[in-house]
């Protein structure tokens, strides 16, 4: 029962006769739009159906070609979840809970449930509320890809391609069910890696929730003084570089900072006792406690562009 | 008396006949040494000389041909400020007073001195002690240009290119000697700003220097962890970006965030004040609070890169 079996891989078309017949995406934007444009190159869906809360995006999805045919949240998209072979859930993180409640209610027993949301404990609560045993169907999951750009229209089918994908399978999740959604995160492009949820959310909030935040923090108080016209006139590519991911939408992020607030106050914590240590520094002049420290940073930033990081190009 | 001036231009060549016959580099790094490159693209310098540190980087100017001749800072270079047209001081800024003593014993009486330094009050402190009344021919200066890269090694002529110096020239400074380094820096392809000391200071500590200590700090602390290993193999685009300028000299940094530490801690301090607001969101899951403050902040960010700064490749 692996619907998108390496096997069969390839002899998909638009027809409704592909590998995996019916591909039904909640929350049709960047992630879950940038999904079925890989799968549908890959020639490995036979129909996509989109779900989402604006027909404007929708529209743009469909003539894109993202999707088939689609329905806003309000309209009768259950109608489609019997006979969906996967449920891609890609909605903000806090649009995640009444979706799964939904799905739960109308999606045939064989139906593989997936997500791709940024935080995965507070999803796999939200999964075992609406599935109760059958959660045995669902597979969280989480592209580590995206651009600072969002919905339909930012969708493209490579975005996924040489970056990992966590899946963060429960004790009781089928293995058909995981190898499903393995075998469609690989048909993406994606090379897929399983981590628990909680170690997930903690080292996402580490070197990514983290990051958004303090860039979030720099530019919104910079635009917040009086003078910000003028300092963002003398704003160079240092700037820009570590102020990119503060373009990001603002609501999936809100959605993520809450979601995972646990662990995003724990790294923030630790941050803010190393940022005491280095303000401490500058006060008291002290050039060899700056130095060590910045050399920590540099050479441990250097290490790791040497390494896997230099070939890894977009997240979120 | 600007021995760059326009209508020379075009007429230089290596042969010590240039409109700049003998310009001499104090700092042969990837600012100084790609000054020396473009100027020397554009045949606008006869002969550089080099003055560094440490033989081996002098050793790499002369063989990339930056510099026709170099000395370490223990060697004779003072011969050779007196028929110096320009002396440029691209050292990190900690070393510039010393330097800036040395020259004012030595150069001619047309000499114009110049710095490429990060901050500039502490540089016009040192110089005023270092000139006294002859000040006039120092002109204060900041190419907002470079990579996370240091050493002759990293030069390239093409680094200022369609990028700004900032040039804060006190009340005494000399016209000519203001002229002749707004054409130096217009000859290497920079666009040339003016600002007050002070000004630039304040400025500079809100969109460069607090943005490294901050990126700084996020790499010392995920480095200093017992799992860094494990976050830094999870790490990302976002994170890559993020933490770029991370990997810049240590020793640069350092001596930057002690000469404008009164402008960085006044930045920080603000700096923290957001921070401590954006924590206080997430702790109090405030999702109104968290998407005023993103949407604040990405809305900046998006109009920013929309202008001006959708241009700038690369600074410091």
């Amino acid at each position: 029962m692996n619907p998108l079996a390496p096997t069969k891989a390839g002899t998909a078309g638009r027809s409704g006769e592909g590998v995996l017949p019916r591909l039904v995406i909640v929350g049709v934007g960047l992630i879950g739009g940038s999904c079925a444009l890989a799968l549908r190159a890959a020639g490995a869906v036979g129909e996509v159906v989109g779900v989402g809360r604006t027909r404007a995006n929708l529209d743009e999805a469909i003539a894109r070609g993202i999707v088939d045919r689609a329905y806003t949240l309000d309209e009768a998209w259950p109608s489609e979840l019997a006979a969906a072979d996967v449920v891609l859930v890609a909605t903000p993180v806090a649009q995640v809970a009444p979706v799964l409640a939904t799905i739960a209610a109308h999606a045939g027993p064989a139906t593989v449930v997936t997500d791709a949301g940024s935080t995965k404990q507070d999803v796999v609560a939200a999964a075992r509320a609406a599935f109760g045993p059958r959660v045995s169907r669902f597979v969280p999951a989480h592209p580590i890809a995206g651009t600072e750009h969002s919905g339909a229209a930012a969708a493209f089918p490579t975005l996924f391609r040489d970056r990992v994908t966590v899946v963060a399978p429960l004790p009781e999740t089928a293995p058909d069910a995981v190898a499903t959604v393995r075998t469609l995160w690989e048909t993406c492009g994606a090379r897929v890696i399983e981590l628990d949820p909680a170690r997930h959310d903690r080292i996402f909030a580490a070197v990514s929730h983290l990051p958004h935040v303090l860039a979030f923090a720099l530019v919104a108080e910079l635009a917040s003084r009086p003078d910000a016209p003028d300092l963002f006139a003398h704003a160079a590519s240092g700037f820009r570089d570590f102020t990119r991911i503060a373009g990001s939408s603002p609501e999936m992020w809100r959605d993520i900072a809450i979601a995972n607030r646990a662990a995003i106050l724990e790294a923030l914590a630790d941050y803010r006792a190393m940022l005491d240590r280095l303000t401490a520094a500058i006060a008291a002049g002290d050039g060899d406690a700056l130095q060590r420290l910045f050399a920590q940073a540099s050479d441990a930033r250097r290490r790791w562009q040497a390494g896997a990081g230099a070939a890894k190009p977009v997240d979120r």
